[in-house]
């Protein structure tokens, strides 16, 4: 028994259905392309904004009430990880995910932070036993502690990258422990709030080592997950250097990492750098390096991350496209990094924000199927590109041609391209009319 | 004779004066740190902005009467060449940089491009000759003509990318004939307006392969200049792949270049990717992939690139710290990529508006000077970053511990590091007394 | 016969089909809330963006064949007119709005201006009572022309100031017999470049006059139509003094015309502002400027008007909710100031691209009208407000408290508000459940 | 004896000190145009920021050590009232402002907030007189408390209005008592989160009621000092009322309160809503409704209020070229509404950041004189806006021409003005030029 246990199980009662605590598109069984739409998704709740938060701002306190909310002893914890899994439960979803702050007592010393860890790791093995929720995925919280205000593995004091290495150790092992299927790290503080005390070039060295020691300690124990890195631009630094997937990747290679590591990207996290979403999951592709996702949106009038529940199916349909042509995401998921709204008190706004967020998530992926299935996209495309395919294209892009010899064709030839229509507006518009649901 | 003789030769007046014709702070031979002002500054003129535009913008036509303007003919380009040069030794900069584009009458094949090119080029070779006025660097404008629309290197017609290969051979080529230092690439299309009709995989493939193109003729005809791509993240496309420094440098390793390419960093494009100038440059260092500026600001309220000439040398002194440290800008300079506002509609407000923008440089690089000089900041990063250099830190990034040594380390000495104040607003204040000029 | 002659005219051939010259959503006569959807939406085709444009940017030259590009004679201007009636009889829609400028042969004087419009009046008048094509609105192009370049109505110069006059009352009397049902001011350079050679108070009053002028002529010519005002924060110019509807608003109380005058709200323009569309919707309501819409959308990456035509039916249909509720625009309608892409050449993306922009608009109307039928949005609304219903309430509001006495009252009561839940989740999934089509 | 005892205190040592803790350029006694710079600045220390904040942000607690974290207790209330007079003595700073909640003990209900409050007037009071520190403003915190989630007078629940009018008439009266020369209303959360729970005319329309409630009581207890509001666009809502001058401005006309409150301008409030500081100064002295000032800076690349401390008197000099034009501020002052940065632990980097800031302020105040008496830049817009003064101008804007005599006027003169260079880039110079300290 729990605050959450008034409600559910949640069902699937169709698209007629005004129930608020009820699916009305995520029929998790329902085939798409072959696959089930709850293997697509992968759903996964986050520990953090759904039960460590408590709708405080910068302006103002919590207004959620939350049994464990102050200073969170040993019984709160395990009191909020029983309401966590009761949750889980009657949502019926796969996944959950967490940073080990999210989850355990707190905590005035390492030694004591890792014993606290081990006590809730042992709860969750036990509770995930029973329940079959999983772990998508562990994480270190390294940023919320003064220790951090200047960063964990780009911190200015080697012995703070020290204690980051004995945080960070524990969390990867308990989440290797449970199972978990990936192992992230997002870089709260890896950055700067200003140039003028900062070495940009020892802080990325630093931190490049950090991660090598990251993808050791995960051979060495044998984790079979993927190790991710969560871009964001800033905030609560002016810069991080996890900015967006093209920097992380440029980072990976410089450190040698880029088969070792790819990305969890956050749909908000892509706005704040001003990206689409479906920019950084395309260029995820072509870099080989997509990992998973964090499903939320921002408000396109604000400039901080407000991770909101996501509601617009079509704007999502357009990154699921991609991800349903190359096979699904893998080890990755779809994690609700998103948070109830300050005024959103009620004790079922919660069930009702991940339902209304799932079923955007079911629409957006019934979407792309009825893209791929309508065929029209995939056939501008390959016309569009086709000159690559002649000869003439493929043996540029194999190397027989010089600068010079390409240019001594153009002459010959009197090459004189003319362009040819985009169809911009076409392709828009076959995307909108598949957003029919039947 | 041209429309600029009535003006110069400019002269410095120093800090009293209120002749606006006159340099008020830049001393060409003015001493700083060991080298003359104007060797850390190479000032260059843009001719693009300065010749061949007219004021005209999206809601109107051009303001400014130059007598070249419209269809240019080879008698016009040898009129504005007049004028340009003229220009550049009134003004008493060193250095002018060019598009092929902005120099030629105009073409209608690529032979005739080729031919209209070689004219200005013997024209330009005895002008420079007889003026002492030296070569930044040339660049193909390979955005403007419809051919174009889709990209040049990303184009999906191999034709396009073919012709584009015509372009850039011939305009490296009289870059090199003219002695120019560097050999620029803007991507003013290399990018998409839609995903829904990009290959942005093969479209990234393409235009490696172009780069690495470049490269392989820039060695097989002897030029030792530098190779730059000048990075911008939107405009006119959606999307421009060159984004930003970091994410050149991650397509430079992808594609084994990232010794043979360097960086042209403008301002504005840099703050169109909400990233400071500063940033940029720091960055550029770190990576070693540094190679000139572009310099111009942007208005902070504007969301377009306005290339407006710079006059807060505050600012722009944060950028040149970096920059007097790292011993200049090698072949680098400083290019006013910088366009009059279209209401200056005077023949002097093209004199005026270089003559502030080189006095914002001169007083930047003086501020500069001053704050290495003051020693505040570079004591305050050494002090900050000291840990780095005991054993402890010196073993750590050379690998001697694992993450579980690490860890161990954490766990035995009991570490408990406390957060140090970084001293932001004294460092800023620092900044700001150092802009007194004398 | 023009370039637009081999297609159309549209039908409605229902959501399956997959003919892009065809509505799939937009059936005229469909009755939402007992009025035909043709009747809420008053489609209207815009003149300039669709006949007297060409594709061109700030980087690059026009990409769109029209037969009657480059300096437009008399005759290529009737040939123009004779496409756009063309193409307006073969899309289908019941309006066009246009600038002087966009439809008149070249002038090189005020009366030669004149005497141009004037001819393309009566050719204009012949064809609207041939095709049944009605004028939403006509407007005066006073931004484009170099002696624009610092401002009409607010030019540091009266003689431009009196130039704009005799261009305005030239257009406000040709839109007076073409039985425009509005006429439009869009303050394109009423603004500034610089506060520096700025007096912001006398533009104001200078702009505040001149409005004045254009109402006092509106009632002696006995227009009956509305005058808008059509906000935008900037672009061309950094500020623009109609920066949006609130502004506008007191800028109106300021000059006595709160009453005469109303607000076109563009959506592109509201993004820009940092607004959302539906804000500017509802606050036009609220303050009773209502006026009518143009119609776009920006890209939620650029920083400039992009006028792309809307495809997210979802996005709109929040902004369609307030115009159902209030019984519709009144002498406004739907005028598409929306642009093809560059690459959009083919003569049949003009009508793609107007189909689908008008399917999206029929979807928001349908989505709005389910919201209403749903009813669930309404009674959160007046649930959450009940308060101000009680006497208490209306106690307050008709000002039978002084602050004093509230307080007394709050504090003999011990008031103790508790916070309520604003319900935002659960009433954004009703607005996602709404978007079903049938 | 308080933390902050160690220092002070602070002198004017004059520009070549390099003393942290010593004014370099302000020099309150030095006269600038006739007035002492102190009484031009009239400077003002923020109560929450430097006494009751702690460095924490999203992502993390408190970083500053201040003896009455937690919660607050009458002694703890006391003890930090200490601290917050012994620190503006030692700044040697003339005004201090607050909210009610910062200053008092925390309390449960409406009549404990009262006399918590109460208590403290007293002692204010009585420090007041002893050190001679004035107030420059009250203000209530209507926004942090869980009550007001949901706005203040703009709630939907009548009864936190009334809650509201309790808190507001006891600071109101406190203010008016300690001799307050402002009364600041900020509306944190006037404004919402969501359109789809909100009626945005009533909400007007009780924030209309609840403002003129608080004109009444001014007038009624005899408070002569002036009442402001601070407009700010969004942040903790998605949309704020007081959006900027502008927009307050057509809000006060709208309640008939034109002529009874003036606005309280922050830097950060104005750059978040995309407007200059100088911008909303100019615009409110256009308006008539200049009052105070809130003085700090944004970061340029954050998108949220970072409440910087300032440090670019260039970037403020071009605002307090009006203030000087204008005589001053008033009953307003600078209120340092400026934060330390979270790393910023040390207990002097609270005075090193003022003393910073005042003498950015005061290089400004003194560039901005220099600009006077430069006289180029007025001189400048005296001759671009001459012809406004010839009676051609002035009968123009004293109503002698209607639309169509002005219309005949350009007819028969053949009016054909050309464009003036509105020098831009001269006067951006000259700016530049007048930032020499001497
Ligand atoms: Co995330
Ligand atoms: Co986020
Ligand atoms: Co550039
Ligand atoms: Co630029
Ligand atoms: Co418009
Ligand atoms: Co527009
Ligand atoms: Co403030
Ligand atoms: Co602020």
């Amino acid at each position: 028994m729990s605050i959450f246990s008034e409600v559910g199980p949640i069902k699937y009662e169709g698209p007629d259905s005004t129930n608020p605590l009820a699916y009305k598109v995520y029929d998790k069984d329902r085939v798409v392309l072959g696959k089930k739409l709850g293997d697509w998704l992968r759903l996964t709740v986050a520990y953090w904004h759904s039960f460590s938060s408590f709708g405080s701002d910068m302006f103002g306190g919590g207004t959620w009430n939350r049994p464990w909310s102050g200073k969170v002893t040993q019984e709160q914890a395990e009191a909020r990880a029983d309401a966590a899994f009761d949750f889980f439960t009657r949502l019926g979803t796969p996944y959950f995910a967490f940073h080990d702050a999210d989850v355990i007592a707190d905590a005035s010393s390492l030694p004591e932070h890792i014993d606290n860890l081990k006590k809730m790791e042992d709860i969750f093995a036990k509770k995930m036993s029973q329940t079959g929720v999983k772990l998508l995925w562990g994480t270190a919280n390294a940023f919320s502690h003064p220790r951090y205000a200047a960063g964990a593995a780009t911190n200015p004091d080697p012995e703070v990258f020290a204690y980051a290495a004995g945080q960070v150790r524990a969390i990867m092992e308990t989440t290797h422990r449970l199972g978990g299927e990936n192992y992230v790290l997002w870089g709260g503080r890896e950055g700067y709030d200003t140039l003028l005390n900062t070495d940009l070039k020892a802080e990325l060295a630093h931190f490049g080592r950090f991660l090598n020691m990251v993808v050791e300690h995960k051979h060495k124990i044998g984790f079979k997950g993927t190790i991710l890195i969560e871009p964001k631009p800033f905030e609560p630094t002016k810069h991080q250097y996890d900015r967006d997937t093209a920097t992380v990747f440029g980072f990976l290679q410089k450190n040698g990492l880029e088969k070792e590591v790819k990305v969890n990207i956050e749909v908000n996290h892509a706005t704040l750098a001003n990206l689409d979403f479906e920019h950084e999951v395309e260029m995820a592709y072509a870099l080989g390096i997509m990992g998973s996702l964090d499903i939320n949106r921002g408000d396109p009038r604000s400039g901080w991350d407000t991770d909101q529940f996501p509601n617009n199916a079509q704007d999502l349909s357009v990154a699921f496209l991609p991800i349903l042509e190359n096979g699904g995401l893998g080890t990755g998921g779809c994690n609700f990094d998103a948070k109830l709204r300050r005024q959103s008190v009620d004790v079922n706004d919660l069930y009702i924000a991940h339902v209304a967020g799932i079923d955007t998530l079911a629409r957006a992926v019934i979407s792309a199927e009825a893209m791929i299935k309508d065929k029209r996209l995939a056939d501008a495309k390959a016309a569009r590109y086709a000159g690559w395919s002649t000869p003439f294209g493929k043996d540029i892009m194999e190397g027989k041609y010089s600068l010079a010899d390409l240019a001594d064709v153009a002459l010959k030839k009197n090459l004189n391209p003319k362009p040819v229509s985009g169809k911009q507006e076409l392709l828009e518009s076959v995307v909108a009319q598949c957003q029919k649901i039947s």
